[in-house]
């Protein structure tokens, strides 16, 4: 049994001035359908210390935990019952994840509340979609005004080699000598490193404003719980928000070594920039490893030149064991961002003009049936087959991680994949290159949830 | 004709992330029917160097005046279009005016679409009313979690001797020395003179984070138009609205000699504090003015026992000319306040717990009918009787100073009230004493707008 | 007998951090002969609520006035027995008086340990003597770097008509709208209006960081306290370094009218600027009154004519009521003389580059003999008759307003003035009409406390 | 050859606002004999990215390094030739490593102006040397009023083992998310360690003004040059004032393993704490390391007790492989400190009432003939001997990295000390332990500076 805390705390920041009837809806979530999405964001959220991918597991270790919105006159508090000892120091809750539960809290309640029950958004077109996305995160206070352009998305995965990992570190330090800014989408590994050295180049440059971003879902969070040094986060109510989030907040994309989550996140940004609308977008890209690396990003390149195109090149650079150079000329590149925009009259903190065709919106169930139906040939356009290859992808993920994929692996065996033979073997390759550097689970050996056929 | 200027500005503070339906939103605003709310507003706010309580006088000197918000990708500009040019220095907008600009269109827009358009609040229920109150305060970012309760509510009238004027000063200005802010319904006179004093006084205590807080309404912002010393300003939808404000912000509540304005306060106020559920209430009044006001309390004081009993007298203190005792009086008293609150885990920065009933929260429209048909007689309970004193001050208001009342008058002759004789004969004696000492209106002789009878 | 109050207090900023031999220092400067310098000038300060010059009759006043030095392990501590009770609310001193007391207590300890004990600067030399003029003003936190130029000093009368006051106001208001900030030399009239109306206006354009900077001396402090809006308060230790401080620090000069006061600073200035070293310095000087004052400055203007040649108006410019005018002007100039530092490399906060002779710098005691031997006569270089008719009208001052001065025309009788027969007729002239209109003393009738012959 | 850079930048904070006179001053400085020791410390800052500690091949590397003070009108200016590379982000200097050029400057510039030629303090007595400790820190803006006490100054070798150098930055991050602060004595090992543990910790606790304090004095900052992370940088001018620093400073002592240097602090410590008026003086001291350190730390503290006795025990805990107790402990006993100091009005900021014998004041010249004459022997106080074997330390540290040591022993050979028989084998013993363990130097074989006989 591991140690657990029980106890009452306030929640931060925004929730602190409620009406009485936000308290009594907060206090109604608790007890509702989402109170089991509370739950589970929470604990992730709570064991930040313990290093785990599996969301199951966690579930498990700590089958007594539970949190309550006690309601109170002069607004709220959070009852936290057995909750993992890691996140207090001598009885007292770290702030870093007080506020990281109350970022939980907030988001669960402003999506279930005001985008589904209220239906303040048409989410069936893509202008409801992307001004959704906009509110969530102006209410999370992640939209910043007089700031500028900063902000790069790390992505990469989860499950890396020490090497790749103090790469990662190497080359968040020199981005934050420069006065750059991470957002990751939480968790161990590559969307760890980068933070942490960050921090301590912020330290050294008395950047005492540096931002280091977390963009989560709940599908995920358990899985990639975000580190205390997380001092934003965000809760997206879906996989396909979460990643047009991440294209309209980065000023510029970074992309380390990783498995099928972060091939998911490659197919859909390229099948973004490959839109015709968005030719003149200035949003750079580069994807970078260190020496051991470099093997891995020409399959990648390889596999996204067969599948996209030769024209797909145009839309990234692969830096390889050079960390300087990575942050250097991620700088300039971001500095052209900010002139693009400023010469546009664009905000800096919101690229509203970068359009996400609705095929990249859509929210992606991966049932058995909708894995096996996916259509994955040449014979369509380069961004529908983008979009197909990026849920593929997706389904890969929920059913390595995510606590429903699993259920249904568990209840069902194996996705089945269809899709044209050369495609088919190219895919088999990439995928079974993952298995065998282990970027698919943290520990264990892998069992693959799917098949391709 | 009065010299002007055109030119096109920013919005300040939580105008400036918006998403583009917002903006297209605000845009619409300004070209559909509220455009003329807008506009005279915007008006009344842009003319605060000029004094004058006579709205459609100020509507026809700036005929040409013109408000328009312009869409851009990265928010919203005002076009502004022969505006007064004493809201300029050099050509360039004081920043307290232009405050004041954008928290209007903060206000217009968000009753407007949130409140009306989307019937976010029940406003047929006392519950639906005080949160839309709630809500509105907490958008203008009036309600401040973690201040201790500091905020004295003045009222008294617009149009007052230079004498009652330099009074309301001093107490400002000893207010201020302790600690305290000033919350008034904008304009000159006694809702100017506590914030000039109270300003001096917060530089000699080099207290840099003091309040003046002023809170308005369409109708009556032309009349009296927000000082630029005014660092918070709210635009309620209405006069009810306006007044819930007040009394629940407020810590406490100073009222010193005016009009039938400033009856209506204290009907509403009084009302409120005898209704059952209020009786250990913490709510501090304090009625006050130089020597020469003395009479004009005991008529006050008089009038009150007479309509609404003995009893009303609990409520309320009378301290005739020393500011200092005034200051002192309230400094104790709010903070007796503070202990209350506190032992019930009350909010400092709302008054939950103040039972307002259903007919002090319903909207009058003082038309003549109306006006005619008031129940004004000592059959009824106190809390009704005072209710519809307030309606019957608040028709003459209306008929005195605001653009509709004035047109209706202009159409329709006075208003014709009716009351028990007593109680007429006492409303004719008040009333007219209000004529006679000039409290009526600003400039010019007095043709009452009313008939009793 | 005025009511009083006994309290001990802690001091302010500056002080905090002591070691214990200052500790020590500071206690035994306030049992030493400094004693009575820092009884007079703490009662000065404490007194600010008090319309008086008389410091003689101040001192009578509160002649059981006295202020101690505590000393304890973590600091020092005030012990104030019967001090002016204005200066309190509610038994709290006011904070902005209690940071003047700190003021007093750090200048008087700084000058006279470091510059008049230790000798760390030779006062023999120019060099030496500015050099302690910046050290001086450098502790009192009053040298700013990162700001803007802003900084108008303002001169005129103490003893000014209600009429005159409302145009120090005025212009003090307008100068504030244009985000300047105000220098004076404390007390009342033309020195506490522009703060006034600067205030206001700063309140408007949401200036937090507005400067009311007091510029003082041991010898005028009683006759003219600070007002608490002064924000910044240095007390210099002698006339001639006061003056230096204000030409150095400032970076415009408006004049009012005023009394032989205002007739020193204007000699002194022009004395100055008349300087060949300083030719091209870019200093503006506007001088300003009411329509009421216009003579008033003919007067001045002719008579600088008279003594310093026409040459003398290439410096100043004559402009009567028109508050705005002025403040446009002086906003235009300042931008000027910003320009003219950056292409220097100068400081903004000290004007090092500026030339101060030193008959400007060298102290003058205005004993009778001093007074009856100076040479008032035009058979000299102008600047050495402007340094002279300087020491004649500071010796006035110091007879109708300072304690030294009082008691030495209490003893001796007035001072004699020598000087040629034409240069006497325009001198008794103007001080006549100085007399005339009430400038030379706030209460009682005037005695002069000279003779010309 | 190193990569270099020359540049010319502007200084940081307390040096903005110079007068004249302090700028040729400065500038002289740079060309006067104080020349070599501002290069030889600006050299340390600036290198440190490369791991070293010794001064002399430092030097050797960037022979061609030079610095010079420019002074302009505005202020001064640092000329920089040859400087390392690594203290530059593509051209800029790293911001921390700016400020830390800025405080050696600062600290050269006042040490030796006020503190050496003007005779400010008697260095000749125990209250002098106090005072201008003091006063060096104070300059430095080290005194912070207002924090409570937080200060753990941590002490150990900077040759240590990646086990023991994971333990100190563990150790640093249990004390972080307690609040608590570090100062070390710079340089890498145990010196950086706890300071990269506390970032980390604290960026979690959202502490955003944590300190990181160094105090270094010029002897060993080449050999211990800062990390950038350190935020507040004070170069003594002597190790005996460092070490005052540190105890006058620091709420609470933790000792890690080390060698000779932390040996020396470790008698300093003890031979101050048992003084009979430190008796009941509240300064816990914690020594502590990984289970690896348990047979070190069983070493010392024999040597302690057959050396200082018995009695010494009761001034230190010994605390094995557990960070968190280490800083729970800390934790518990620095809040007794704020109780203690707080029941006797002490400053927080400086232990004034602590009582530092003139022997541990007196500065020590480490030459062949001072360390042959030191009596090591029992025959005399326990203070006494424990002040003489702190030289004999301190001289070894210089033979092993301090410039002048270096060359002493190329020059001379090693030192000789003196002892007798079984003090002498004791401290062979413990002398070869820490050759054995590596903790002598960083790289290469070690050949001892000393000889016992």
């Amino acid at each position: 049994m591991p140690d657990t805390i029980s106890t009452t705390i306030s929640p931060e920041g925004s929730l602190e001035i409620l009406s009485q009837q936000e308290v009594e809806r907060l206090h109604d979530t608790s007890r509702s359908g989402l109170h089991d999405l509370l739950r589970n964001c929470s604990l992730a959220v709570l064991n930040c210390g313990n290093l785990t991918d599996d969301g199951l597991a966690l579930l498990e270790t700590y089958r007594d935990f539970d949190i309550e919105v006690l309601q109170q006159d002069r607004g709220v508090r959070l009852k936290i019952t057995n909750a993992p000892a890691e996140a207090f120091v001598d009885g007292k809750m770290i702030r870093g994840i007080r506020e990281h539960l109350s970022a939980v809290l907030r988001d669960i309640v402003y999506v279930y509340n005001e985008i589904q029950t209220r239906h303040r958004f048409d989410l069936q077109t893509a202008e409801g979609t992307t001004n959704a996305v906009f509110h969530i995160l102006r209410k999370a206070g992640t939209l910043k005004p007089g700031r500028d352009p900063s902000l790069v998305v790390c992505w990469g995965g989860h499950s890396i080699s020490r090497e790749e990992y103090d790469y990662t570190k190497s080359v968040g330090y020199h981005l934050g000598l420069r006065e750059l800014d991470i957002c990751t989408g939480c968790g161990p590994g590559a969307m760890k490193g980068p933070m942490k050295g960050a921090n301590v180049a912020h330290a050294k440059q008395r950047r005492s404003q540096g931002r280091y971003l977390g963009v989560s879902e709940p599908g995920i969070i358990a899985a990639e719980a975000p580190n205390p040094i997380v001092n934003e986060l965000v809760v997206m109510p879906d996989i396909e928000k979460r990643l047009e989030a991440f294209v309209r907040l980065g000023h510029g994309i970074l992309v380390f070594p990783g498995g099928v989550g972060t091939a998911e996140e490659i197919l859909y940004l390229l099948g973004i920039l490959l839109h015709p609308d968005n030719t003149d977008m200035e949003l750079p890209v580069i994807l970078t490893g260190p020496a051991s690396a470099a093997d891995y990003f020409k399959r990648i390149d390889e596999f996204l030149v067969y599948t996209l195109g030769e024209e797909v090149r145009r839309h990234y650079r692969i830096i390889v064991d050079d960390p300087v150079e990575v942050a250097r000329a991620m700088r300039v590149d971001i500095d052209r961002v900010a002139e693009y925009r400023r010469s546009r009259q664009d905000a800096f903190y919101y690229n509203w003009r970068l359009t996400v065709a609705r095929n990249f919106q859509e929210t992606f169930e991966p049932t058995h049936e909708a894995m096996a139906s996916l259509a994955l040939h040449r014979e369509q356009p380069v961004h529908e087959l983008a979009a197909n290859l990026r849920r593929a992808f997706s389904g890969i993920v929920a059913g390595n991680v995510k606590e429903l994929g699993l259920r249904a692996i568990e209840a069902h065996g194996p996705f089945r994949l269809h899709a044209e033979p050369e495609l088919m073997a190219r895919l088999d390759e990439l995928l079974s290159s993952f298995v065998d550097q282990g970027r698919m689970k943290l520990a264990g050996d892998y069992v693959p949830c799917y098949t391709l056929g």
